[in-house]
Protein backbone atom coordinates (compact mmCIF):
# COMPACT_ATOMS: atom_id res chain seq x y z
CA UNK A 1 0.00 0.00 0.00
CA UNK A 2 2.56 2.27 0.99
CA UNK A 3 4.54 2.25 -2.39
CA UNK A 4 0.81 2.89 -4.11
CA UNK A 5 0.56 6.16 -2.12
CA UNK A 6 4.05 6.94 -2.78
CA UNK A 7 3.68 6.87 -6.54
CA UNK A 8 0.17 8.42 -6.51
CA UNK A 9 1.80 11.62 -4.60
CA UNK A 10 4.61 11.67 -7.58
CA UNK A 11 1.77 13.66 -10.01
CA UNK A 12 1.76 16.75 -7.03
CA UNK A 13 5.31 16.85 -6.77
CA UNK A 14 5.78 17.63 -10.85
CA UNK A 15 6.33 21.54 -10.28
CA UNK A 16 3.96 21.73 -13.67
CA UNK A 17 1.34 20.04 -12.09
CA UNK A 18 0.67 21.99 -9.05
CA UNK A 19 1.05 25.36 -10.67
CA UNK A 20 -2.18 23.55 -12.36
CA UNK A 21 -3.57 22.78 -8.92
CA UNK A 22 -3.17 26.15 -7.71
CA UNK A 23 -4.76 27.80 -10.81
CA UNK A 24 -7.47 25.62 -11.54
CA UNK A 25 -8.55 25.61 -7.56
CA UNK A 26 -8.33 29.39 -8.06
CA UNK A 27 -10.48 29.92 -11.02
CA UNK A 28 -12.87 27.02 -9.83
CA UNK A 29 -13.75 29.44 -6.77
CA UNK A 30 -14.14 32.18 -8.73
CA UNK A 31 -16.38 30.55 -10.41
CA UNK A 32 -18.19 29.34 -7.31
CA UNK A 33 -18.22 32.92 -5.83
CA UNK A 34 -20.76 33.64 -8.89
CA UNK A 35 -23.31 31.56 -6.33
CA UNK A 36 -23.10 33.37 -3.70
CA UNK A 37 -23.41 36.76 -5.64
CA UNK A 38 -26.80 35.44 -7.51
CA UNK A 39 -27.66 34.70 -4.00
CA UNK A 40 -26.62 38.30 -2.47
CA UNK A 41 -28.56 39.87 -5.74
CA UNK A 42 -31.83 37.41 -4.87
CA UNK A 43 -32.32 38.11 -1.16
CA UNK A 44 -31.07 42.25 -1.54
CA UNK A 45 -32.99 42.36 -5.21
CA UNK A 46 -36.03 40.06 -3.71
CA UNK A 47 -36.09 38.49 -7.09
CA UNK A 48 -36.84 34.69 -6.70
CA UNK A 49 -37.81 32.14 -8.98
CA UNK A 50 -38.95 28.94 -6.83
CA UNK A 51 -42.38 29.97 -4.85
CA UNK A 52 -40.41 27.73 -1.69
CA UNK A 53 -37.97 30.44 -1.73
CA UNK A 54 -40.42 33.46 -1.50
CA UNK A 55 -42.27 31.30 1.90
CA UNK A 56 -40.85 33.60 4.18
CA UNK A 57 -42.24 36.80 3.03
CA UNK A 58 -45.12 35.64 3.60
CA UNK A 59 -48.47 34.20 1.74
CA UNK A 60 -49.89 34.22 -1.40
CA UNK A 61 -49.87 37.45 -3.29
CA UNK A 62 -47.93 39.38 -0.68
CA UNK A 63 -44.99 36.03 -1.62
CA UNK A 64 -46.06 36.10 -5.47
CA UNK A 65 -44.65 39.61 -5.91
CA UNK A 66 -41.36 38.37 -5.40
CA UNK A 67 -40.71 36.17 -8.15
CA UNK A 68 -39.53 37.78 -10.76
CA UNK A 69 -36.42 38.57 -12.54
CA UNK A 70 -34.22 41.06 -11.42
CA UNK A 71 -31.46 43.13 -13.88
CA UNK A 72 -28.69 42.71 -11.42
CA UNK A 73 -29.44 38.84 -10.72
CA UNK A 74 -29.58 37.96 -14.85
CA UNK A 75 -26.14 39.47 -15.07
CA UNK A 76 -24.60 37.88 -12.41
CA UNK A 77 -25.83 34.31 -13.68
CA UNK A 78 -24.76 35.23 -16.77
CA UNK A 79 -21.29 35.39 -15.69
CA UNK A 80 -22.08 32.47 -14.08
CA UNK A 81 -23.05 30.51 -17.54
CA UNK A 82 -19.92 32.26 -19.78
CA UNK A 83 -17.40 30.88 -16.63
CA UNK A 84 -18.88 27.69 -17.18
CA UNK A 85 -18.89 27.89 -20.82
CA UNK A 86 -15.13 28.71 -20.44
CA UNK A 87 -13.44 27.61 -17.60
CA UNK A 88 -14.33 23.80 -18.40
CA UNK A 89 -12.66 23.75 -21.33
CA UNK A 90 -9.43 25.00 -19.17
CA UNK A 91 -9.36 22.29 -16.72
CA UNK A 92 -10.02 19.99 -18.87
CA UNK A 93 -7.61 20.50 -21.35
CA UNK A 94 -5.34 22.74 -19.02
CA UNK A 95 -5.02 18.80 -17.33
CA UNK A 96 -3.84 17.22 -20.44
CA UNK A 97 -1.63 20.32 -21.25
CA UNK A 98 0.33 20.19 -17.82
CA UNK A 99 0.83 16.36 -18.40
CA UNK A 100 2.44 17.01 -21.74
CA UNK A 101 5.65 18.05 -20.34
CA UNK A 102 5.69 21.63 -21.28
CA UNK A 103 8.00 24.33 -19.66
CA UNK A 104 7.28 25.42 -16.02
CA UNK A 105 7.89 28.85 -17.44
CA UNK A 106 5.39 28.54 -20.77
CA UNK A 107 2.94 26.81 -18.38
CA UNK A 108 2.81 29.47 -15.89
CA UNK A 109 2.38 31.97 -17.86
CA UNK A 110 -0.73 30.17 -19.73
CA UNK A 111 -2.15 29.43 -16.36
CA UNK A 112 -1.71 33.38 -14.97
CA UNK A 113 -3.31 34.97 -18.02
CA UNK A 114 -6.02 32.30 -18.40
CA UNK A 115 -6.71 33.13 -14.15
CA UNK A 116 -6.10 37.07 -14.43
CA UNK A 117 -8.65 37.63 -17.81
CA UNK A 118 -11.49 35.58 -15.95
CA UNK A 119 -10.81 37.95 -12.94
CA UNK A 120 -11.22 41.12 -15.11
CA UNK A 121 -14.24 39.24 -17.22
CA UNK A 122 -16.15 38.72 -14.31
CA UNK A 123 -15.07 42.81 -13.21
CA UNK A 124 -15.91 43.31 -16.75
CA UNK A 125 -19.19 41.70 -16.33
CA UNK A 126 -20.52 42.69 -13.21
CA UNK A 127 -19.53 46.52 -12.82
CA UNK A 128 -19.93 46.64 -15.73
CA UNK A 129 -16.99 48.21 -18.15
CA UNK A 130 -17.56 49.47 -21.33
CA UNK A 131 -16.86 46.82 -24.43
CA UNK A 132 -14.55 46.08 -25.71
CA UNK A 133 -13.04 45.21 -21.74
CA UNK A 134 -15.44 42.10 -21.32
CA UNK A 135 -15.04 40.77 -25.21
CA UNK A 136 -11.27 41.31 -24.78
CA UNK A 137 -10.93 39.79 -21.35
CA UNK A 138 -13.10 36.86 -22.99
CA UNK A 139 -11.20 36.41 -26.35
CA UNK A 140 -7.38 36.40 -23.97
CA UNK A 141 -8.90 33.73 -21.65
CA UNK A 142 -10.29 31.84 -24.77
CA UNK A 143 -6.87 32.38 -26.92
CA UNK A 144 -4.80 30.61 -23.72
CA UNK A 145 -7.16 27.42 -23.88
CA UNK A 146 -6.84 27.09 -27.42
CA UNK A 147 -2.99 27.54 -27.33
CA UNK A 148 -2.87 24.51 -24.55
CA UNK A 149 -4.87 22.59 -26.82
CA UNK A 150 -2.85 22.65 -29.48
CA UNK A 151 0.18 21.84 -27.42
CA UNK A 152 -2.12 18.54 -26.48
CA UNK A 153 -3.14 17.36 -30.20
CA UNK A 154 0.73 18.17 -31.03
CA UNK A 155 1.77 16.16 -28.12
CA UNK A 156 -0.63 13.26 -28.20
CA UNK A 157 -2.30 13.26 -31.14
CA UNK A 158 -3.93 9.45 -31.62
CA UNK A 159 -7.07 9.71 -33.91
CA UNK B 1 4.51 -1.24 -23.26
CA UNK B 2 3.53 -2.98 -20.99
CA UNK B 3 5.47 -1.34 -18.30
CA UNK B 4 3.92 2.11 -19.64
CA UNK B 5 0.26 -0.43 -18.83
CA UNK B 6 1.34 -1.19 -15.68
CA UNK B 7 2.36 2.36 -15.01
CA UNK B 8 -1.02 4.09 -15.96
CA UNK B 9 -2.84 1.23 -13.61
CA UNK B 10 -1.27 2.26 -10.26
CA UNK B 11 -3.72 5.65 -9.98
CA UNK B 12 -6.69 3.58 -10.16
CA UNK B 13 -5.23 1.01 -7.82
CA UNK B 14 -4.67 3.88 -5.04
CA UNK B 15 -7.26 3.16 -2.64
CA UNK B 16 -8.34 7.00 -2.43
CA UNK B 17 -8.07 7.62 -6.08
CA UNK B 18 -10.45 4.49 -6.49
CA UNK B 19 -12.93 6.29 -4.31
CA UNK B 20 -12.69 9.55 -6.03
CA UNK B 21 -13.60 7.50 -8.84
CA UNK B 22 -16.57 5.90 -7.64
CA UNK B 23 -17.82 8.76 -6.76
CA UNK B 24 -17.05 11.13 -9.26
CA UNK B 25 -18.83 8.34 -11.37
CA UNK B 26 -22.03 8.63 -9.35
CA UNK B 27 -22.59 11.87 -9.09
CA UNK B 28 -21.74 12.33 -12.51
CA UNK B 29 -24.56 9.67 -13.46
CA UNK B 30 -26.72 11.23 -11.32
CA UNK B 31 -26.36 14.52 -12.88
CA UNK B 32 -26.66 12.94 -16.51
CA UNK B 33 -30.15 11.97 -15.21
CA UNK B 34 -31.61 15.27 -15.10
CA UNK B 35 -31.45 15.25 -18.88
CA UNK B 36 -33.87 11.81 -18.96
CA UNK B 37 -36.27 13.66 -16.25
CA UNK B 38 -36.16 16.93 -18.40
CA UNK B 39 -37.27 14.88 -21.44
CA UNK B 40 -39.94 12.95 -19.16
CA UNK B 41 -41.78 16.19 -18.27
CA UNK B 42 -41.40 18.08 -21.89
CA UNK B 43 -43.31 14.87 -23.18
CA UNK B 44 -45.62 14.58 -20.54
CA UNK B 45 -46.15 18.85 -20.20
CA UNK B 46 -46.59 18.56 -23.96
CA UNK B 47 -43.80 21.32 -23.68
CA UNK B 48 -40.66 22.18 -26.13
CA UNK B 49 -38.65 24.59 -27.05
CA UNK B 50 -37.77 23.30 -30.62
CA UNK B 51 -40.13 23.76 -33.63
CA UNK B 52 -38.87 20.43 -35.00
CA UNK B 53 -39.48 18.69 -31.49
CA UNK B 54 -43.14 18.96 -32.30
CA UNK B 55 -43.39 17.57 -35.69
CA UNK B 56 -45.13 14.75 -34.59
CA UNK B 57 -48.04 16.82 -33.18
CA UNK B 58 -49.21 17.72 -36.44
CA UNK B 59 -48.67 20.60 -38.60
CA UNK B 60 -49.17 24.53 -38.56
CA UNK B 61 -50.94 26.08 -35.11
CA UNK B 62 -51.72 22.55 -33.80
CA UNK B 63 -47.80 22.12 -33.25
CA UNK B 64 -47.26 25.86 -32.34
CA UNK B 65 -49.40 25.22 -29.03
CA UNK B 66 -46.47 23.11 -27.58
CA UNK B 67 -43.75 25.60 -27.96
CA UNK B 68 -44.28 26.96 -24.25
CA UNK B 69 -42.59 27.04 -21.24
CA UNK B 70 -43.77 24.37 -18.06
CA UNK B 71 -43.07 24.93 -14.57
CA UNK B 72 -41.99 21.13 -13.79
CA UNK B 73 -39.68 21.48 -17.17
CA UNK B 74 -38.02 24.47 -16.07
CA UNK B 75 -37.80 22.98 -12.24
CA UNK B 76 -35.85 20.69 -13.25
CA UNK B 77 -33.83 22.31 -16.05
CA UNK B 78 -32.58 24.96 -12.97
CA UNK B 79 -31.77 21.56 -10.94
CA UNK B 80 -29.61 20.41 -13.86
CA UNK B 81 -27.81 23.97 -14.26
CA UNK B 82 -27.30 23.97 -10.16
CA UNK B 83 -25.62 20.50 -10.81
CA UNK B 84 -23.06 21.97 -13.49
CA UNK B 85 -22.53 24.97 -11.43
CA UNK B 86 -21.55 22.61 -8.43
CA UNK B 87 -19.96 19.39 -10.13
CA UNK B 88 -17.70 20.60 -12.11
CA UNK B 89 -16.07 22.39 -9.18
CA UNK B 90 -16.46 18.96 -7.18
CA UNK B 91 -15.25 17.04 -9.97
CA UNK B 92 -11.88 19.22 -10.83
CA UNK B 93 -10.67 20.27 -7.01
CA UNK B 94 -11.64 16.68 -6.03
CA UNK B 95 -9.56 14.88 -8.57
CA UNK B 96 -6.59 17.32 -7.70
CA UNK B 97 -7.43 16.62 -3.78
CA UNK B 98 -7.21 12.81 -4.34
CA UNK B 99 -3.77 13.59 -6.00
CA UNK B 100 -2.84 15.72 -2.83
CA UNK B 101 -2.59 12.30 -0.67
CA UNK B 102 -5.61 12.94 1.76
CA UNK B 103 -6.24 10.09 4.57
CA UNK B 104 -8.60 7.55 2.90
CA UNK B 105 -11.13 8.22 5.35
CA UNK B 106 -10.69 11.76 5.52
CA UNK B 107 -11.39 11.68 1.60
CA UNK B 108 -14.23 9.34 2.09
CA UNK B 109 -16.03 11.20 4.29
CA UNK B 110 -15.79 14.36 1.56
CA UNK B 111 -16.75 12.21 -1.38
CA UNK B 112 -19.63 10.72 0.74
CA UNK B 113 -21.19 13.96 2.54
CA UNK B 114 -20.89 15.98 -1.06
CA UNK B 115 -22.97 12.74 -2.67
CA UNK B 116 -25.20 12.41 -0.66
CA UNK B 117 -25.86 16.51 -0.52
CA UNK B 118 -26.71 16.52 -4.36
CA UNK B 119 -28.43 13.67 -4.36
CA UNK B 120 -30.81 14.99 -1.57
CA UNK B 121 -31.00 18.62 -3.49
CA UNK B 122 -31.89 16.90 -6.20
CA UNK B 123 -34.57 15.56 -4.35
CA UNK B 124 -35.47 18.87 -2.28
CA UNK B 125 -35.44 20.73 -5.68
CA UNK B 126 -37.84 18.35 -7.59
CA UNK B 127 -40.53 17.59 -4.86
CA UNK B 128 -40.05 20.38 -3.86
CA UNK B 129 -39.07 20.57 -0.23
CA UNK B 130 -39.52 23.66 1.91
CA UNK B 131 -36.61 25.58 2.72
CA UNK B 132 -34.23 26.00 3.69
CA UNK B 133 -34.13 22.14 2.55
CA UNK B 134 -32.89 23.24 -0.43
CA UNK B 135 -30.70 25.37 0.57
CA UNK B 136 -28.84 23.65 2.97
CA UNK B 137 -27.98 20.83 1.14
CA UNK B 138 -26.50 23.35 -1.64
CA UNK B 139 -24.59 24.52 1.23
CA UNK B 140 -22.86 21.49 2.59
CA UNK B 141 -21.87 20.63 -1.07
CA UNK B 142 -20.36 23.98 -1.58
CA UNK B 143 -18.40 23.84 2.08
CA UNK B 144 -17.11 19.82 0.94
CA UNK B 145 -15.96 21.60 -2.20
CA UNK B 146 -14.52 24.67 -0.75
CA UNK B 147 -12.87 22.40 2.19
CA UNK B 148 -10.82 20.16 -0.72
CA UNK B 149 -9.68 23.45 -2.60
CA UNK B 150 -8.02 24.38 0.78
CA UNK B 151 -6.01 21.42 1.21
CA UNK B 152 -5.08 21.39 -2.84
CA UNK B 153 -3.94 24.93 -2.12
CA UNK B 154 -2.27 24.26 1.11
CA UNK B 155 -0.05 20.58 -0.93
CA UNK B 156 0.19 22.20 -4.25
CA UNK B 157 0.64 26.09 -4.13
CA UNK B 158 3.25 27.19 -6.57
CA UNK B 159 1.39 30.28 -8.30
CA UNK C 1 13.76 17.39 -10.53
CA UNK C 2 14.45 15.58 -13.53
CA UNK C 3 13.23 12.16 -12.48
CA UNK C 4 9.42 13.61 -11.50
CA UNK C 5 9.26 15.15 -14.70
CA UNK C 6 10.09 11.82 -16.65
CA UNK C 7 7.36 10.33 -14.64
CA UNK C 8 4.65 12.60 -14.95
CA UNK C 9 5.18 12.54 -18.53
CA UNK C 10 4.64 8.71 -18.68
CA UNK C 11 0.44 8.65 -18.40
CA UNK C 12 1.02 10.83 -21.74
CA UNK C 13 2.85 8.50 -23.23
CA UNK C 14 -0.22 5.40 -22.46
CA UNK C 15 -1.28 4.95 -25.29
CA UNK C 16 -5.40 5.06 -24.21
CA UNK C 17 -4.53 8.02 -22.34
CA UNK C 18 -3.03 9.84 -25.28
CA UNK C 19 -5.98 8.52 -27.49
CA UNK C 20 -8.53 10.36 -24.25
CA UNK C 21 -6.18 13.37 -24.71
CA UNK C 22 -6.93 13.58 -28.74
CA UNK C 23 -11.09 13.21 -28.09
CA UNK C 24 -11.07 15.43 -25.38
CA UNK C 25 -9.26 18.21 -26.88
CA UNK C 26 -11.45 17.88 -29.87
CA UNK C 27 -15.11 17.51 -28.46
CA UNK C 28 -13.84 21.18 -26.21
CA UNK C 29 -12.51 22.76 -28.86
CA UNK C 30 -15.94 21.93 -30.56
CA UNK C 31 -17.54 23.25 -27.69
CA UNK C 32 -15.50 26.63 -27.62
CA UNK C 33 -16.77 26.87 -31.21
CA UNK C 34 -20.23 27.64 -29.75
CA UNK C 35 -19.19 30.70 -28.72
CA UNK C 36 -17.95 32.09 -32.00
CA UNK C 37 -21.37 31.18 -33.34
CA UNK C 38 -23.30 33.04 -30.53
CA UNK C 39 -20.80 35.91 -31.34
CA UNK C 40 -21.57 35.89 -34.79
CA UNK C 41 -25.61 35.67 -34.42
CA UNK C 42 -25.45 37.81 -31.90
CA UNK C 43 -23.94 40.64 -34.33
CA UNK C 44 -25.67 39.72 -37.59
CA UNK C 45 -28.93 39.13 -36.33
CA UNK C 46 -28.13 42.44 -33.79
CA UNK C 47 -29.60 40.71 -31.13
CA UNK C 48 -27.93 41.48 -27.26
CA UNK C 49 -28.66 41.34 -24.21
CA UNK C 50 -26.53 43.45 -22.36
CA UNK C 51 -26.97 47.33 -22.41
CA UNK C 52 -22.96 47.60 -22.92
CA UNK C 53 -22.60 45.83 -25.93
CA UNK C 54 -25.39 47.90 -28.10
CA UNK C 55 -23.04 51.37 -27.27
CA UNK C 56 -21.76 51.21 -30.87
CA UNK C 57 -25.55 51.18 -32.39
CA UNK C 58 -25.92 55.02 -30.63
CA UNK C 59 -27.73 55.99 -27.42
CA UNK C 60 -30.73 55.37 -25.95
CA UNK C 61 -33.90 53.94 -28.16
CA UNK C 62 -31.75 53.84 -30.84
CA UNK C 63 -29.21 51.32 -29.41
CA UNK C 64 -31.84 49.61 -26.72
CA UNK C 65 -33.92 48.10 -29.94
CA UNK C 66 -31.11 45.52 -30.40
CA UNK C 67 -31.68 44.49 -26.65
CA UNK C 68 -34.10 41.55 -27.89
CA UNK C 69 -33.59 37.71 -27.73
CA UNK C 70 -33.19 35.99 -31.48
CA UNK C 71 -34.49 32.57 -32.36
CA UNK C 72 -31.17 31.67 -34.71
CA UNK C 73 -29.39 32.63 -31.00
CA UNK C 74 -31.00 30.88 -28.26
CA UNK C 75 -30.98 27.60 -30.82
CA UNK C 76 -27.28 27.99 -30.58
CA UNK C 77 -27.19 28.90 -26.93
CA UNK C 78 -28.87 25.92 -26.34
CA UNK C 79 -26.90 23.63 -28.35
CA UNK C 80 -23.92 25.32 -26.20
CA UNK C 81 -26.20 24.27 -22.95
CA UNK C 82 -26.38 20.86 -23.92
CA UNK C 83 -22.89 20.76 -25.32
CA UNK C 84 -21.96 21.50 -21.24
CA UNK C 85 -24.42 18.86 -19.79
CA UNK C 86 -23.00 15.90 -21.95
CA UNK C 87 -19.22 17.16 -22.61
CA UNK C 88 -18.96 17.64 -18.94
CA UNK C 89 -20.03 14.20 -18.07
CA UNK C 90 -18.11 12.99 -20.98
CA UNK C 91 -14.56 14.29 -20.08
CA UNK C 92 -14.87 13.45 -15.86
CA UNK C 93 -15.99 9.80 -16.48
CA UNK C 94 -13.93 9.55 -19.50
CA UNK C 95 -10.25 10.36 -17.59
CA UNK C 96 -11.46 7.40 -14.95
CA UNK C 97 -11.93 5.39 -17.59
CA UNK C 98 -8.73 5.86 -19.64
CA UNK C 99 -6.72 5.06 -16.13
CA UNK C 100 -9.00 1.87 -15.23
CA UNK C 101 -6.98 0.19 -18.10
CA UNK C 102 -9.41 -0.88 -21.09
CA UNK C 103 -8.60 -1.95 -24.16
CA UNK C 104 -6.78 0.73 -27.03
CA UNK C 105 -9.28 -0.41 -29.33
CA UNK C 106 -12.53 -0.57 -27.05
CA UNK C 107 -11.32 2.89 -25.27
CA UNK C 108 -10.59 4.49 -29.30
CA UNK C 109 -14.39 3.05 -30.15
CA UNK C 110 -15.79 4.82 -27.37
CA UNK C 111 -14.06 7.85 -28.08
CA UNK C 112 -14.69 7.80 -31.49
CA UNK C 113 -18.64 7.43 -31.22
CA UNK C 114 -19.00 9.84 -28.79
CA UNK C 115 -16.96 12.86 -30.57
CA UNK C 116 -18.84 11.82 -33.74
CA UNK C 117 -21.94 11.88 -32.01
CA UNK C 118 -21.52 15.28 -30.53
CA UNK C 119 -20.70 16.54 -33.91
CA UNK C 120 -23.58 15.45 -35.68
CA UNK C 121 -26.08 16.69 -32.75
CA UNK C 122 -24.01 20.25 -33.22
CA UNK C 123 -24.97 20.06 -36.92
CA UNK C 124 -28.84 18.51 -36.44
CA UNK C 125 -29.27 21.38 -33.67
CA UNK C 126 -27.96 23.90 -35.99
CA UNK C 127 -29.21 23.03 -39.13
CA UNK C 128 -31.78 22.20 -38.08
CA UNK C 129 -32.38 18.16 -39.04
CA UNK C 130 -36.16 16.98 -38.80
CA UNK C 131 -36.16 14.83 -35.49
CA UNK C 132 -34.82 12.02 -34.63
CA UNK C 133 -31.82 13.30 -35.51
CA UNK C 134 -31.15 15.55 -33.25
CA UNK C 135 -33.11 12.99 -30.55
CA UNK C 136 -30.35 9.95 -31.55
CA UNK C 137 -27.40 11.50 -31.85
CA UNK C 138 -27.70 12.86 -28.17
CA UNK C 139 -28.49 9.52 -27.07
CA UNK C 140 -25.49 8.11 -28.84
CA UNK C 141 -23.37 10.19 -26.96
CA UNK C 142 -25.28 9.34 -23.83
CA UNK C 143 -25.01 5.61 -24.01
CA UNK C 144 -21.11 5.52 -24.84
CA UNK C 145 -20.76 7.74 -21.17
CA UNK C 146 -22.69 5.40 -19.49
CA UNK C 147 -20.69 2.10 -20.77
CA UNK C 148 -17.79 3.85 -19.87
CA UNK C 149 -19.47 4.42 -16.15
CA UNK C 150 -19.88 1.32 -16.38
CA UNK C 151 -16.08 0.06 -16.82
CA UNK C 152 -15.14 3.08 -14.11
CA UNK C 153 -17.47 1.71 -11.36
CA UNK C 154 -16.68 -2.12 -12.04
CA UNK C 155 -12.81 -1.46 -11.95
CA UNK C 156 -12.96 1.46 -9.13
CA UNK C 157 -15.76 0.19 -6.68
CA UNK C 158 -15.11 1.80 -3.57
CA UNK C 159 -17.93 3.61 -1.51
Amino acid sequence: RRGEMAKSTQLIDNEVFRAYATYTAIVLLKMMLMSLITAYFRITRKAFVNPEDTASFGKGENAKKYLRTDPDVERVRRGHLNDLENIVPFVGIGLLYALSSPELSTALLHFRIFTGARILHTFAYLIPLPQPGRGLSWAVGYAVTFSMAYKVLKTAWLL
